[in-house]
This record gives C-alpha cells, structure tokens and sequence, in this order.
C-alpha cells in the first residue's frame, strides 16, 4: 500500500459496498415518499454554538471543530463544528423557517460525524436515516412512524421483524407508584438494560440507586401486566395505536406492547419504540418516539414532534448475511469486447442498442486478445459478453455468450438484446 | 426567524429543492450505471497532508481544517481537513486499493467544501458529480466519457447542448509553432478567455505576456484553422473520438472541434472537452478531459486516467429556468382526510390502498373540519383529495375529489385507486 492513509474512524465505500448502500437508501426513500415524507437536507456543518450543550458532556467533546477561514478569523478560532446528528439540524430548520407548513413530515438520510474511539464497526463518520413528523400531537403520526418503518423493511425483504411499543408516561406513573418519581431515569435505566443483563441485574442496579427491596418487587409486578395507576389513557392509547397500525396495512402481531421497554434517550414525552430482527444477534434497527420538548429548542415554544431512526448499518448488515441482496456482485450485465480498431464503431453500436434496452454495459478498452478481454468480464460478474468480429460487424449481428451457461450463438444485434432483456 | 444561523455561505436544501435535487441525481445516475461506472464514496474529511499542496497556494487557503480530537491530541492540532474536490480522494483511493482491476469506471456525486467568499449562487458546500476511467491510454475512453455526459443532458430532457472537443497538445504544438514553447501556459490562459474577452482582449493578454505582434498574428492564423506542425496525431484522434461518438449514439453535430478550447485546469494532458447549452447565459456545464499525471500522485507511478464533472447546480438553474422539472411542485398526489377518530381506520385504510399502487399519500392528523384539510391538501399541491365519511365507511367506498377539474365523486375504494393511477 502507499504512504498514504485515510483520517482516523473513517472509510471509504468501494463498488459493492456503495451498491449495497444505494439499494437500501433508494429503497427506503421510495417508501418514506409514499407516506408523504419529504426529502430535507441540511449542511455538514453548523455553528458552534447551535450544537454545543446540545449533547451531554461527553456529546460535547465529540464533536468535530473546524477552524474559521477567510477574513476576520483569529488564527486557530473555532466557529463551526461537523453535525453530530440530524435532529439539532432539524430544530434550528422548523426554527429559521416558520412559513413551513404543519405538520412538516421530513426524512434525512446524511451522514454524522463523532470522534469516538474507532472500533470493528463504528465509524467517525456514518450514515443517519431519519424520518420525523413536527407539528401534531395526533396518535395518527404514531401509527404511521410505526408503519413507514415495516413497510420500508418488508419493501427489503425483512418478514420477522417484530415492533415493541410502550409509553414513557406508563414508565413515569410506573416510578411514581413505586414512591420513586424523583428517581424516573434511574429507574427507566435500570429497566432499558433488562434485555442485556436480565430480571436480577435490573434488580441489582435498581438497588444500588436506592430503590427499596419492596420497590423493586413493585416495579417487576408493574412489568408483568399489573395496571399502573393513572397511566389508563397511555395505556388506551397503544391501544388504538396497535389498530391504526392494522389499518395502515401492517401485519397482525407485529407491533407488540411491551411494558419493559423503555429507549435510552432521555427526551421521549409519550409513545417510544424499536424494532427488532429475531436471531440476528444485533439490537434494533430502528428506534423512536414522541418527544415533545426538543424541536422547539431554537423556536422559544414547545413543537410537538414524533419520529424514528433506521439503523442502515445494521440492517446492511444482517441483510449481508441473510443474503438478501438482489445480485448486487455484479457491476454489470453485458460486456461488448472490442475485436480491433476497425471494428470499435460496430462494438459502441452494440454497447449503445444494449443501454437504450436499460442494461448496464461495460466497453473493452483493450481491442485484440479476446481471452484477456473474456477475463475482465468474468472479474465484472458480467451475465454476457458480446464479441464484434469482421463477419459479424459486416452483417449487423454479434457474437452473444452466456457466461452462466456458456452458450454461445451469432445472431442479429436486435435478437441479442431482446435476449439478454 | 429565531435567533440560530446558519454558517457562513452555507444553506438548507428544503424539500423543493431537494426534490429537484434528487431527481436530477436520479437520472445522472442511472445514466452513469448503464455505461458501467460504478458508486464510490469517500469519506468527508481527509488527513491534511493528503491535501494541501494539491490545489496551489490559493486552493490551501480554502481548505477548512479540523481539530484533532480525542486521545494524544494537543489543543489546537490540525490532523484532518474538508474534501476540497474528487480527484484527490479518487488518486488516494487508488493507490490504497492496488488490487482494483483497472480500468476503473467510477462515478462520484458529494459535497465538497471550500471557504470561499460566498456570493449570490455560490456556497462553501457545493455538489461535484465527477465521472473518471482510470487506467486506460483509450481514445474509447474519451467518446464515453463524451457519451455519458451527452445521454445524461438528453434524459434530463436538454436537445441543444453542444460539446466542444480540443487536445491540449494542439495547443502546446501551436506554442511551439510560435516559438513560445516556453511561454505555453500564459498561451494557453489567455486562449481560454477568448469567448469572455474576444479576439482583441486575448491579443491584449498575449502582447502583455510578451507575445509579439507577429506571434499573436500566428495564434489567430492556428486558431483559425491553419495546420499545426507536428500534431497531426493529435488531430486525427479528435476526428476519430467524433466518429466513435456518433456509433455510441450521440447525434451528428454535437460534439465540435473547437481549437480555441483550452480548459482552465493545468493538469490535462490530451484531449479536453466542455459542454454549453446556448442562450442559457451561464458558462459550460459539463467539462473534463484527460490527465495522465495526476491519478498516480500518492501511487508512485503514472496512471492515465479521463473524465469529466457535470456542473449540477448551473444544470438545476438552466432547467429550472426552462420549466424542465417534471411536477416537482407538489409533494404528494393524494391527501387522505380524516373524518373523525371513529373513521381514522377507513381512512388509513385508503392510504394503504392508494401507497400500494404507488401514490404518494399524506393522512391527515387534524380530524375534523374538512374546510381546513382540503386547505392543508392544496398548500401540499395534491391532485386529488379523499374524505371517508359514515356512509363512505359503512361500504367500503371513499369520495373521490379531483383537485385541478373540481370534480367529486363516491366510488369503491378500488376504483378510486384506478382512477388516480
């Protein structure tokens, strides 16, 4: 390799990965378009102080810096950072575009940056997959969070995917009657980790936070279905929740109410979710709710918001290893060799029919030595080679092989294409 | 608007805009696939030595720098810097991946970032849409890379592009055939502005750069068409280019021989090629060429390599102007509305049906008054409106609103879909 390397934490996509890329991001974008989301994007870079605070501490420090450029800069001044998510971005733009009308349904598929520690599969850079509803309070918006997320991982093939849904509110009233509502995120995070370290780790968490023996009984009782005082409206609402989903086309049994789940970030106000792929050995895919108190940060006014978050990487992932790519190892469809000079105009009236036909056809640039040209098309995965000989190019026909099959006939350059389609 | 900015020459894309944004990368793409070139995507930031001393001192002032972060980092250090063009990552790419079978095709569409001083149109972060061959000496090369951008002008709908056709060795032959071997780049940047400042303008520029009277005579004589000495090579591969132009399909007449066409960059070695569409008051929107020293930088070696850039954003402010965009004013084709909460489930039931067949559907979230959902519905541009009211409900059947004719009518659900599709 040369003396030349790339940034810490990042990397390139080279062609196949890039083709894995742009056929779940087409596909995504196709169906977030069908329920009405609208395509936004946003600069790779922000001011400084619209995302510091923004974060946590620890947030706080990953953020990228860039130094200020051109006139009145003082040298090493900092005053724009690298976007460390989508959803700052997008309270600064419901903020500086009042005019926009509500509800304002949005999806942002852009990268990130974060300087955490690289490690085998987390990049400094990686690619966010947003959709979001600002501007309504109806369960309606709920529902069609929920739907758009099974329709775009049916639309890739996924069957097995199971939705979980609970209500923050149903956790707070949970904490209360447990005589613990000033200990809720203690308490909501203990409970988030029962999938990782299970019933008596939760319980010894819930006990280093103070939480009381006869309490963290409480709150296992609360858990296994036992009606949480005060919450019967949360509760009513999954309900009509889990039937707007129905209507809206998703399968029965797949949005499942479950009490212990509760999504780490602290800003969820009502209805939280996350999807799941049985035995794939990663977490959720997906993940979101309502979070009422964040979009209007920038505004000076609570917006009501609900949204969800597509984990492309992890469904590249498992996709990769379920094989659910549509023949993505190939770079083309049909290689045109070229037979020599003479005959190159015959090989580009080739390669053009084969295109207008909608193929992707790759041209030799090696005229002559047809076994080395045969080669390249094998490397490109290419289905069929075309070879434009003397007699051929004088009669308007070519040479087709099948390179699956390896047959290989002479016939009219229309008949070839028609074949090959 | 609230008191958050934006960074300098920075901008939101919002979803007009990103609409035609992302139909016109669509097609470029689509086109780039079916002539075999494939995805790359490289990361935002690269390290700063891969980056400086690569675009001349004015170029280095323009990169923007980003702070070290995280472990071993001294306050203040430098290590990564912002993407400035393609090429440079595409020349890195190559020489970390030795084992790419060459040719490469590859085609790349993302931002890159310059701290220019921003004016009207022009922003710090700006789309490059580059496609290069790396590895070929092939005059194929160069009529691809001369096809692509014309089948990529012809789908976007444009039918009087022109692309002109030079070879930089013409113009160093005709440097020498008037004895300012020495003087070719000064040649060359004053020929280059002929279209800007006329004949008189460049006869100026040369007798300031100490071209005499009678060797600017003979730059004219060359220009207009008299043989250059020791070029005939050069000149017959410009003829030979058109002619494997015209078998790949692009029509008779578009790509012209121009010998005053120089290109800017001082990086190209043979030929060079921009495309203009006339009376549409902006400069080329399309040019390239090729440049044999350039890919090999951080390979040790020399790699040929030909391409060009499509100029994306003068191509969206061409065909904006022209009324060339498809319908991209309106966001969705249908608005569902919500009658009350009681037929929520009818109406997410006609979305379904409607998304199914490929409709773009926003559900109202505002039950109720259906005097302000059809306005809501209009703001959004629908071409048809659906209300299910209790009778609607009752028998599977919705009202069909036809927003441009005015026309209303009750049908069965599925022959509401058939209509609108």
């Amino acid at each position: 390799m040369a003396n030349v390397h790339l940034p810490k934490g990042m990397r390139d996509l080279l062609p196949p990965d890039m083709r894995r890329r742009l056929h779940v991001i087409d596909t995504v974008r196709r169906v977030f378009t069908s329920f009405g989301f609208e395509p936004l994007e946003t600069p790779a870079m922000e001011r400084i102080e619209t995302l510091m605070g923004k974060y946590g501490d620890e947030g706080d420090k990953l953020i990228f810096r860039v130094l200020k450029r051109g006139e009145g800069g003082k040298r090493g001044e900092v005053d724009q950072a690298m976007r460390y998510d989508l959803t700052v971005p997008l309270a600064r733009v419901i903020a500086m575009n009042p005019a926009l009308p509500l509800p304002f349904r949005r999806y942002q598929v852009e990268p990130v940056w974060r300087a955490d520690r690289p490690q085998k599969g987390r990049f400094r850079q990686f690619l966010q997959c947003d959709v979001d509803i600002v501007g309504t309070e109806s369960e309606l918006a709920e529902a069609e969070c929920l739907a758009v997320v099974d329709a775009a991982l049916s639309a890739l093939g996924f069957t097995d995917h199971v939705i979980r849904l609970n209500d923050r509110r149903i956790l707070r009233g949970m904490a209360a009657a447990v005589d613990a509502a000033d200990r809720e995120v203690a308490m909501i995070t203990a409970i988030d980790k029962l999938d990782k370290i299970g019933r008596d780790g939760v319980a010894r968490e819930l006990e280093g936070r103070g939480f009381e023996a006869a309490q963290v009984e409480r709150v296992f009782e609360l858990l296994d279905g036992a009606s949480v005082p005060g919450c019967e409206d949360a509760v009513a609402g999954l309900e009509r929740i889990e039937a707007l989903c129905l209507a809206l086309g998703v399968p029965e049994g797949r949005v499942q109410v479950d009490p212990t789940l509760a999504r780490g970030l602290d800003y969820y106000t009502g209805p939280v979710f996350e999807t799941r792929i049985p035995d794939s050995g990663v977490g959720s895919v997906s993940g979101g709710g309502r979070y009422d108190g964040l979009i209007g940060m920038f505004s000076g006014r609570d917006i009501p918001a609900v949204g969800v978050s597509l984990g492309l990487a992890r469904i590249l992932l498992i996709m990769e290893e379920r094989g659910m790519f549509p023949d993505l190892d190939r770079s083309i469809d049909v290689f045109v060799t070229v037979f020599d000079a003479e005959r190159a105009p015959a090989a580009l009236e080739a390669a053009r029919a084969f295109r207008a036909a909608g193929q992707r056809v790759e041209v030799s640039y090696k005229p002559g030595k047809l076994g080395k040209q045969f080669k390249l098309a094998h490397k490109r995965g290419a289905r069929f080679v075309v070879v434009v000989g003397p007699d051929e190019a004088a009669e308007g026909a070519v040479q087709l092989k099948d390179m699956a099959s390896g047959e290989q006939s002479t016939v009219p350059l229309a008949e070839a294409v028609a074949r090959v389609g």
